[in-house]
Order: C-alpha cells, then sequence, then structure tokens
C-alpha cells in the first residue's frame, strides 16, 4: 500500500518568522532564585580570586586543621598509657611534622610556577609519570577531600559542642546541616562563597594569635599556666608514666599528618587566582605555611603547658583557651570567641575541598575517567554535579562515623600523602626530562619532597592500619580499577561510534519506510498523527489499535469504519497480558525484522498545562518508547497535541481543516 | 534547500517476516517472581469465590469489629465518670445497635437483590439521586475504608500487646508492616487472599464462641463469673456513681457504630461471587449478621459480668477472657488462642477494605472522578494502583494516630453511615419509580433503613464531633468538591478532543515539511540519524549544533566541512547561557512560527546494554524533548543507535553502507 499526499499549497516563500518568546520554565525561574542569576559561559573569566579571598577560600582546610591536629598526636599519646610524660612528647612531634610542610611548600611553589594553569598532583602526574600513576593520585585525592568535609565539619560541631554541650546528641544532624549549606554556597559560585569565607579565616587567624600571645605572655611573663581542671580519673591516669617506643611515636606523628592535609589545595586552584596568575598562587602559598606552622606550633606547646586531656565532650583547644583566658567576664568572651571562630572556621574549611574537588573531577572526567557528566558546568558556571556528589558522600561518612573526629583521622591523610608523594616524584622526572635553568636546586628540592612523603605515606598507613586506614588503602585501589574500566568503556564506545564515520553519513536510505499510528480513540490527537503521518510519505501507513479493553476495541473498530479513511484500515491488535508496550514492540520488530524497513511509530501525546494534568493520565506513551528502544530501525516519535486550555506555547492552530478539506486527505 | 533520496532498491515485495523473540524485561521477570504468573484478561471470571470464602473476605470487617465495639462504649461511658454504673448501661446500647444492624441487612437483601451486578452505596446513589449525591457516598465510604484498614490494624496490634506488653512501643512499625503484607496478599489476586484469609475468620469465630459459651456456662450453671483484678486507681474509679445524660447515653452508642461498618462489604461485592451470585451474596450476608448480633451482644454482655476496664496497654477483649478463662494451663492456652484469633482476623479485617475500595474507586474512575489509573488492571488482574493508594493513605493515617484506636474510631462511622443514608434512600426512591413486585413492602423496609441510619449519621457527627469527627465531616466536602472539579477536567478535555474529530482525521498536511537533525558529533549515531532524516523526504532538511563548549564547536564545524555533504551544512548555534533545551526550543519555535510549517527534530540516541552505561551518559535528550512539548507541531523522534555490545535487541546492521554508497547520498 503506497500512500501519498496532497497539500494546501505548493512551497511558497515564508514570511520572516518572527521570534518567539516562549515563557521560562518553572525549574529555571527557582534555580534563578535560589543560586542567583544564571550566568552566560563568556563571564567565565571574571569569577576570580584576590590573593586576599583567595588565601581565605584555599587555606581554610589547612589552616583550621591546627584546631585538632594537636589534639589528635596527644590523644594517641595519652591512649597509650604514656600518662604525664606525654607531654615531652607533642612538641617534638609538631616541629618534626612542620618540618615535612616546609619542605612541602618549598616542593609545591616549584609546581604552580611549572604548572600556571593547573598544578594539582594529578596534572603533574599524569603529565610526568603516565595516565595510570594519576588516577592514583587522582582518586586518592578525590577520597581525602571527601574526608576533608567529613573530618572539618565534624570538628567544627566539636567545637560548638565543648561550649554547649546540650548539643552533643544532634551532631550528626548539624554536621550534614552544615555540609548542605556549604554545597549551597558553592553552587552559587566560587566567587561569592570567597567572600562568605573570608570573615571566618581571618575572624580565626586574629583568634589563634590572640590566644597564643596572651598565652605566651601569661606563660613567661605573667605567673605561668594553670593547669586544665581535670576529673578524678582523668588526674589518675596522668600519674602513670611511661616510656614512648618508636612505633608510638610513628603513629602520634601520623595522627599530626592532618595539619599539612591542605596544602595541596592552592597548587590545585592556580587559575582561580587574579592573573598573574603563579605569582600570586605562590605568594598566598608562603603566606599560608607560615601561618600554619606558627599557629600549629603554638598550640601545641600551650596545650602541655597547661596539661589539656581530650574528652569527648571537650576539644584540647577549648580546654586551652579556657585555661588560658580565665572565668572572668572578659575572659569568657574571649574564650567565646575562640571557639566561635574555631567553629566557623572548621565548618567553612569544607570549603577549600568543595573548591578542589569539583575541579579535579572535572579534569579525570574530562579525560574520561569519570562520568562525562561532571565536565558539566552548571547555572553559575561551577561544576554542580562534582558539587553534588561530594556534599552527599561527606554527609554519607559523617553519618557512619557520628560525627566522630578521632573515628574519622585515621582514614584521613593517607590519600593526600600518596598524591604529594606522586606529585613530587612527577616534578623530579620533570626537572631530568626538561632541563630548564637551574634545574638541579629544582630536582634536589623535589626528590627531598617525594622521598619525605613517601617515608610519610608509609608510616601513615602502617601505624593507622588497624585503626581504619586499611579501608582507605583498599578502597583507592578499587576505585582505581573502577576508573580505568570506566575509561575503558568509554573508549571502546568511542572507537566503535566513529568507526568509519565519515562514509556513514552517506548511506543510502532503507527499501522501505513504514509509518505506524498509534491509535487510542477517535480524536484530535489521532487526527493530528494521521496528520503528520502523512506528511513522511510513507511507503506503508498502518493505525493500529491495542484492544486492551474488548468493548471499547471493538466500538473503535465501528467507528473507525465510518470515517472517510478508506485506505487506512484500523487494525486490531489482541493483547490479552495487558502488556500494551510489549504488543507494540512485537508488532515492530515483525516489520523491522527484515532489516531493510525503516519503521516510525508515532505516538499521539497530549500536551497539558500543568503537571496535576499530567498526574491523571497514565505514562504508556513513554513505557512504549522505552520498550521500543530494543528494536533497531525503530524510530519513535511523539506527536504533540496542546490542548487549548494549556494555551501556554499553543499560539497555533493544531489541525488545520479548512474550506478545502474535502478534497485532500488519504488517496490510494 | 529541497532534499531528495534515492534508494538501494524500489519498493519490492517482501520475504514473510519471522516472529521476533524478544527477551523479557527484568521489571516483568521481578513481578512474575513477587506476585506470581501474569493473569491474562480472559481469565478474569474464574477469579470468583464460595461462600464459604466469601463470608471471609467480606466480613472480617464486620465481624472483627466485636472485637473492639465493647469496648468503645464502655470506654466513652467510663471516661465520662458514671463509674460503677457505666456497666448497666452497656447491654441496652449494644441491643440499641444490634437493631440497627438487622434493620441494615433486611434493607441490604434489597439492595442486593436490585443490584446484582455491583450494589454498592455508589451504584444504587448514582443510578437513583443522581451522580453528585454518589460522589457523597463515594468519597465518605472510600474514606471509611481507608479507617477500616487502620483501626482494625492497630485493634490487631492491641490484641497482640495485650498478650505480649513488650510489643507496645513498636505498635505504629507493626501495623505498617501488616499493612504491606495485607497489600501484597491483595496485589497477588483476590481468590488466593479468599484463600488466605479464610482461616482466621473462623478461627475467630470459634475463639467468639468457645468464650461466649463458656462464659455463659460458668455465669449461670457455675458459680458466676469474678470480677477482673483492678489496680487501685481503677477499683476508686469504678466507686464513682453517676447517672447518664442523654447526650453521653447517644455519644456510647456513636462509639458502638463502629461495629456495623462491615455491612457494606458484601453488597458492593457481589460480582465477587459465584453464579447465581445474588443469591449467594444474599445468604452470605444473613449468615454474617446473625453471626455478628451474636458475638456483638454476647461480648458486651460478658464484658459488664466480669466489670472490665479497659486501659492503655489491655484490651477488655483479653480482660474478658482472662477472667472466664482463668490462670490454669488449658485456661491459659485458650486465653492465647482467643487473642491469636482476634490480632489475626484484626489485621487481616483490613482485607474487607483491600477487596472493596479498589472496586470502589475504578467504578468513580469509569465515571471520570477519580484518576484514570485506578481503572487499570495489573499484572494479576485486581486494580493494583487502588490497593497501592489505600496501603499508603491507611500506613499514613495509623503513623500519625500512633495506632491508638480510641483515636482513631471517632473518625469512623461517619462515612460510611453517610454512605447508609444515601444507600437506603436510594432504593426508596427505586421502588417509588419502578414499582416492582411487592415494592411496598420494599419501599417499608428501605425508607425505614434510611431513617434510621440518617439518625445515626447525625448522632455520630454531633457526640463525636468534639472528638475527632469533624475532621472527617469537613474532609468528605472537600473531597466531593475535588473529584467533581476532577470530573469536570476530564469532561472538557473530553469535549475539546473530540470535538470535530470526524472531519479532523482528514485535515491536509501542512505546507512545509522541516526537518532537524541534532548533531552533537560525527559518528554513526549522527549518520544514523542523517540516514533516517532523509528517509523522511523533507522540504528543507537541517544538521544544528548547539554549542555549549566553543573549542568543540568549532573542531566539529571543520571536521564537517570536511564530510561529502555539500547540501547539508552544519548551523552551529550560539548557548551562552549552557540551556542546550532552550536553544532548540528557540530554534524549533522561530521555523514552527508560521503555523505553516511541520518540523521533526531527530535527536539521535545511544541505546545502551545496561542502566550502568545509562548513567555514564548524561539525560540531555529528555531534557530537549520535554522542553519542545512547548511548541506545536514539533515533534520530536528518537533514532536510537544500538551500541554492538549492547548486542540484546540489535541483530541488525545498524547503517547500510554497501558497495553503491558512493552512488546515493544526498542530492541537491
Amino acid at each position: 500500500m503506497t500512500t501519498t499526499s496532497e497539500r494546501l499549497d505548493g512551497p511558497s516563500p515564508l514570511p520572516p518568522t518572527p521570534k518567539v518568546d516562549l515563557p521560562e520554565n518553572r525549574s529555571f525561574r527557582l534555580k534563578n532564585r535560589f543560586l542567583g542569576r544564571t550566568l552566560h559561559t563568556d563571564q567565565l573569566q571574571h569569577e576570580r580570586l584576590s590573593n586576599t579571598v583567595g588565601l581565605a577560600v584555599f587555606s581554610s582546610d589547612a589552616l583550621s586543621s591546627t584546631a585538632y591536629a594537636s589534639e589528635e598526636i596527644m590523644l594517641t599519646l595519652l591512649t597509650a598509657g604514656l600518662g604525664i610524660n606525654a607531654f615531652g612528647y607533642v612538641l617534638p612531634i609538631t616541629l618534626a611534622m612542620v618540618i615535612v610542610l616546609a619542605i612541602l611548600i618549598v616542593s609545591y611553589r616549584q609546581t604552580i610556577k611549572a604548572y600556571p594553569s593547573a598544578g594539582g598532583a594529578y596534572i603533574v602526574t599524569k603529565d610526568n609519570l603516565g595516565v595510570i600513576p594519576a588516577q592514583v593520585a587522582g582518586v586518592a585525592l578525590l577520597t581525602d577531600y571527601i574526608l576533608t568535609v567529613s573530618v572539618s565539619v565534624s570538628a567544627g560541631v566539636a567545637a560548638l559542642y565543648s561550649v554547649f554541650h546540650g548539643v552533643y546528641p544532634y551532631r550528626v544532624e548539624l554536621a550534614i546541616a552544615f555540609i548542605a549549606i556549604i554545597a549551597w554556597g558553592n553552587l552559587r559560585g566560587v566567587k561569592e562563597s570567597g567572600k562568605l569565607f573570608a570573615i571566618p579565616t581571618y575572624a580565626f587567624l586574629v583568634a589563634m594569635f590572640a590566644l597564643i600571645i596572651v598565652g605566651l605572655i601569661k606563660n613567661f611573663l605573667g605567673g605561668g599556666l594553670e593547669y586544665v581542671a581535670l576529673d578524678p580519673e582523668q588526674t589518675e591516669a596522668l600519674k602513670v608514666t611511661g616510656g614512648a617506643g618508636l612505633f608510638l611515636l610513628l603513629h602520634a606523628f601520623a595522627s599530626g599528618g592532618a595539619a599539612v592535609t591542605g596544602v595541596e589545595a592552592i597548587s590545585n586552584g592556580v587559575p582561580a587566582f587574579k592573573p598573574p596568575e603563579w605569582k600570586n598562587a605562590r605568594n598566598t602559598l608562603m603566606v599560608m605555611g607560615g601561618l600554619l606552622g606558627a599557629m600549629f606550633i603554638g598550640i601545641s606547646y600551650l596545650a602541655t603547658q597547661v596539661h589539656a586531656v581530650p574528652t569527648e565532650e571537650r576539644t584540647v583547644m577549648s580546654q586551652v583557651a579556657q585555661a588560658i583566658y580565665g572565668n572572668g567576664a572578659i575572659g569568657h568572651a574571649m574564650f567565646i570567641f575562640t571557639q566561635a571562630a574555631t567553629m566557623l572556621i572548621l565548618v567553612l574549611a569544607a570549603n577549600t575541598a568543595f573548591a578542589d574537588f569539583p575541579r579535579l573531577a572535572s579534569f579525570q572526567a574530562e579525560d574520561s575517567f569519570m562520568p562525562r557528566q561532571l565536565t558539566k558546568r552548571g547555572h553559575r558556571l561551577v561544576f554542580s554535579n562534582g558539587i553534588v556528589s561530594l556534599a552527599i558522600s561527606a554527609a554519607v561518612i559523617v553519618a557512619i562515623m557520628s560525627a566522630e573526629v578521632s573515628r574519622l583521622i585515621p582514614l584521613y591523610a593517607v590519600g593526600v600523602f600518596t598524591s604529594f608523594t606522586l606529585s613530587q616524584a612527577g616534578m623530579a622526572r620533570r626537572h631530568i626530562r626538561i632541563k630548564e635553568q637551574g634545574w638541579r636546586a629544582g630536582l634536589f628540592i623535589n626528590a627531598l619532597g617525594a622521598v619525605v612523603t613517601f617515608v610519610v605515606t608509609i608510616v601513615i598507613g602502617v601505624t593507622k592500619f588497624t585503626h581504619g586506614a586499611w579501608a582507605i588503602i583498599i578502597l583507592v585501589p578499587i576505585l582505581v580499577w573502577v576508573v580505568v574500566r570506566l575509561n575503558h568503556q568509554y573508549e571502546t564506545e568511542r572507537a566503535e561510534l566513529h568507526e568509519d564515520a565519515e562514509r556513514a553519513v552517506e548511506a543510502p536510505i532503507l527499501r522501505r519506510h513504514s509509518v505506524m499510528v498509534l491509535i487510542d480513540n477517535i480524536d484530535r490527537t489521532s487526527a493530528r498523527a494521521i496528520q503528520y503521518a502523512r506528511t513522511l510519505m510513507p511507503d506503508e501507513l498502518r493505525a493500529v489499535h491495542v484492544a486492551i479493553d474488548e468493548l471499547h476495541a471493538s466500538e473503535l473498530a465501528r467507528e473507525w469504519s465510518e470515517l472517510p479513511l478508506a485506505s487506512l484500515p484500523l487494525e486490531i491488535r489482541e493483547c490479552p497480558d495487558r502488556r500494551l508496550d510489549r504488543a507494540v514492540l512485537q508488532l515492530v520488530a515483525e516489520i523491522a525484522g527484515d532489516g531493510q524497513t525503516e519503521v516510525s511509530v508515532l505516538i499521539p501525546r497530549r500536551v497539558y498545562r500543568s503537571a496535576w494534568h499530567k498526574l491523571l493520565h497514565d505514562r504508556s506513551a513513554d513505557t512504549i518508547a522505552s520498550a521500543l528502544a530494543d528494536v533497531p530501525h525503530a524510530n519513535v516519535t511523539f506527536v504533540p497535541y496542546h490542548l487549548t486550555r494549556s494555551a501556554k506555547g499553543a499560539h497555533v492552530q493544531q489541525v488545520e481543516h479548512g474550506a478545502v478539506s474535502g478534497t485532500a486527505g488519504i488517496h490510494n
């Protein structure tokens, strides 16, 4: 059966078409309200940070870790039963870690200069050591970014309940709420969130240096510092005196490693600085390193002077602040200020990870080692999918670990030191390869950095293995395997799709084109679909009704026979199992089965004004469409019919049937 | 620009196409396992119930209410501070309610005969009083079915924690679990669930009559019954003696109304009986009425004899059973059996509502007063959507009311008595209208029924108003308004769709057909879409790329210019706000804006083997398709490309380009 169609008119020169002004949809308006006005792609370069703001955005992680790093060192020593002797080891261990920090800072200055466009471990490793080592660095870092968020937010909540003890039972809910707020800030765009985070970072710096200076003055110029008031059990525990073995000291050192985890951030975020990016980033890195080292040493020193003993409900930091400021009105105000600033910077330190995780994930996704969606810039030009993934992962970990910092710390730092090692090794390799001016000095610095960080990685992995690091040591290789498989998947697919594509684009059409209109009722939706079907000028045109309800089907057949559509009989297809999609699929598979027939299945679709209307009708059209995806050469077309009362976009008469309708139609 | 296409061959007689055997999808296999083998529509009539099973399915609601109706009467009297005098009123009130029951049974015998195909209040009211009153009856009944589930399941759980007090804190979770199990049973099909429920119903009958007979024997032949052991507070409360006012008596009577709520069930379910349906249904109704009345009187009498006082953790029924059976080994076993049977029938009584709610909802949906989906028979021929809606609603109410029966009871019975009144009034009207043989007697019976139930409705509404009935009295009119609006919506839509449909089916096609292929890459997906586009022989063929990434766009443009597609230049469409759907929408609206152009938008779609693959790619195709729904005459076609490794249905070579590919192609 061949069907031809006549038109109202031959093709005619058309009048210029006006620009149609379509209303914005609701989700877009909601995004505008919730996230701010949408940004256009060409506004991308304006989203840059000054050094002052950059310090706040990229350093809050590193700086804030001084709030818990000393505590973790002390906790490791005290729980080992060293008693009062524990205090003697804290400062030396802190100094050892500050030396590692110094080496890292100097190493990363090299990296920032060498990779001004994006100098994270991932890029450096990929460039110098190859794609697979880069995935190790990338996955290790991503894991650590997630843990950064979990640890920081949990520690922030700990600072809060050190003051308000009643908050303790709600720490998980609070931590998750903070994660949500930070994610929201980041979805609005990095610059605005930079501003949002500058104040707490600087407040924290003021609070820490005030505490350290007041502490030092009281200690050396005043009458010395008083010990923290302990409960009897703790006092008893302190009386024990023991010596520390090497393993314990290394373990305590490993616990302190949390302090330097944020160093990577600036080098990974170089492009976010104002030009000249690499110089600004380098300066910010130096400032950050100095501040971090000074604070870490200061807090560790003061904590040992006041004999702070970490408990579940009171942080070391809060004990130090209370011991130094005392119980006077001004002292109490300073205590509250210190705790508030600590809480804020800790909660917001998570922001560092929110600035870096999505960027790193997008690099990996661009190399096809992560889901493609992570390369997509959202409403406000940030990598929204990355931000959301990070927030969800961190929230899950916080929930699993009950927001307890000392349960999270052992998982932490293995990943980041792995990436440090790879990144420094990569830099060393680069110096050897490129031999730029002064490369020998550079090689020495980066090789030293690589060796030191490698040793620290091993120390952390070994000493913390039984405390939870094993999970990360198992997880990272698994994730690397997953991303490598993912990459293989993408590559296979790409190869298949592109094979011979240049010739495929001129492939001749198939022998036959069969168009099938699915008919439910004789109404204007069906009429529209028939009208469109004839536009396609197929070799074969069929009208098919799948009978779910026999009564309705026979009624429909009767009505159809009275229509002036002699050349288009209605086929009734039995469907005793009421599976519409299956019946259509079977029919289409029969028609397309010869491999020489192009089948177009036309599904009439009513377009409603609102979601409420949609609710009142079932979704069988979508079910059919997705079922037909199984058949090659089955092309599903939705032919819309706009109900007039859903007038939104429907400014055009749907079915044209003017004076000539008697002369046009289907002719055999 | 006009494009024509050549074919490999002219149309040729095709070989017979083989029946393609397509694999079943996963959700279907899951349904088969979870719900049993799918039933075909022609198996519908086999799903009938014998009288014995029918009694279990349709009467468990009514019969089981004896487990709490006496308690509710006593609770109303005792909390009013009547003290020991309360016991004197229980039996008279029970008898009054049994008289109402008798009138109802006789009335419903009429209804079953007059409406053998489906004799519920909805049908009767619609047939005799009109569509709007029918909606009142329908909505009132649906509301009460939901409450039946909530009350029965909660009371069943109460019977359980009367024995195992430790279960009390988990009553909400238990109740919801029971609802889920019953819903699952019903999704498997009514006959099977009938069998499932027959045993508990008959076990309950045995337990009740054993209890009543043993109680009566001990009372009259033995030494009389002992009082229940009360705690001092309760004993003190009983010492108060007061007289009951009329309002209090009416309130107690209203509380007892819960006992007769299940009577409607059989008349609504007549078609589920074996032929002759109406006779079987009638007989079952009479048996049910007799059993219900006897049990209700028996329990009320025994409860007053043993001075049972309902408490939060022990039901009246459990006190009666304990008092009668005593503490011996056999007595204890009988007590446990009674409680177990009570719990089972109560939990399963909810099944009555699960048998009736979906059927009634489907009637209303067929009349376009409920969402169309409720008429759809599921995998096992039951109205799955109705079952699921009922389960969810009941679970929500149980959760809100903490599964406490006495908080639920005041909401209950208003609805069902409203529907009784309407149904009886409808029957009375029918006798007057039809004047069948013996119509005067029928009129008397039904008019009496209507008056009595109307009075009871008022009594319940007034006396329980402040205890929660107000919620139902407000809710029912609101729901009626909603369903009437819904109906208006459906009718308006139907009118619009059918207007002039007979002429619309021969509407001539539009002046121009423009086909647009969305291009992302030069690959085999695009090639397939271009091949299909040429099959459509459009007046205008365009290839469009929406540029999100400028680099990619210019690279694509360069590659395209090297293709042998001179007549099909690639249009690059800027999209600075990265909203792909919006850009395509704008373009299509421009083309279709003259109202004389049919636009086909071809979206190449890769078909993947598994959900895992889909996850790795974004859903922009769907976003575009749904955005284009705003434009009339914009027809979206998904052109599939099957990746070979997703070989499931892909037994056909996708793009044909054989020896002749040099001669075919696009010609201007």
